[in-house]
């Protein structure tokens, strides 16, 4: 599968925080050329500020893999990452993240600082920037001008 | 309780990290003036790449108090966190970080980067550094000596 497929994975992840009104973002991580892990964003429904879809995605690839280096595995994310789920990606040592949208306000890769290929630190992430990032910025601009016409409800 | 009875906690946890073959950091999370979440580092024994300390703490904090905003609690940490943990505390717009030792090579407060009093994102977090500093470096660098001496077993 390439990677627009594997995004296309994620956006329907992310299509289902929406339904769920959750802000709209899904991954998926790919080891070996297939779907081990697939999350929402869920911070709502579990009263977890720590459960974005990254982290979500990331903890469930550590456990279906065995391990928690995960070198061989990319991540796909229909957001540029905030700093806590850049974190998370080089505390995995991930091999390849590919992302979206970007996030001009948090985002951890281009946007207000680079976490990700950082030489500071022990692992760099191998990154694709811009896979599908119409749809993916779609989804997030549908969501947040739908809770606006809301607000006089 | 003070801040460094409340740290004494934390470092409780830490020991039993060390006891658990997990690089010892332990954490606590204060709200009203008790503690409401503790946890220590088990990365290994969950193979999770999220699992440090500060997150397990966060999550159950989240859980505790019914939400995952974090305003007014306070995180006891060991060690200086790293960028992932010290992302979830602006994440979860913690009140007040409390930490022991520097981490040099990652630590996102003051070493490597600053994240959680950063102008960039949407809140700061109130720092105190150093608290039981010596205690909490101890606990760290007792085990990895006993690490490099165990090589030879």
């Amino acid at each position: 599968m390439s990677d627009e497929e594997f995004m296309r994975e994620a956006l329907a992840e992310a299509r289902e925080a929406a339904a769920a009104g959750e802000v709209p973002i899904g991954a998926v991580v790919v080891a070996d050329g297939r779907i081990v892990a697939r999350a929402r964003n869920r911070r709502e429904e579990l009263n977890d500020p720590t459960a974005h879809a990254e982290i979500l995605a990331l903890r469930e690839a550590g456990e279906k893999l065995g391990g928690w280096r995960l070198g061989r595995a990319a991540l796909y994310v229909t957001v540029e990452p905030c700093p806590m789920c850049a974190g998370a990606m080089v505390q995995a040592r991930l091999g390849r993240l590919v992302y979206g949208a970007r996030d001009l306000k948090a985002g951890a890769v281009e946007s207000t600082v680079n976490l990700v290929r950082n030489k500071a630190y022990n692992h760099q992430v191998e990154v694709r920037a811009g896979c599908l990032e119409d749809d993916c910025a779609e989804v997030m601009s549908r969501f947040f001008a739908e809770r606006r016409d809301g607000d006089g409800d």
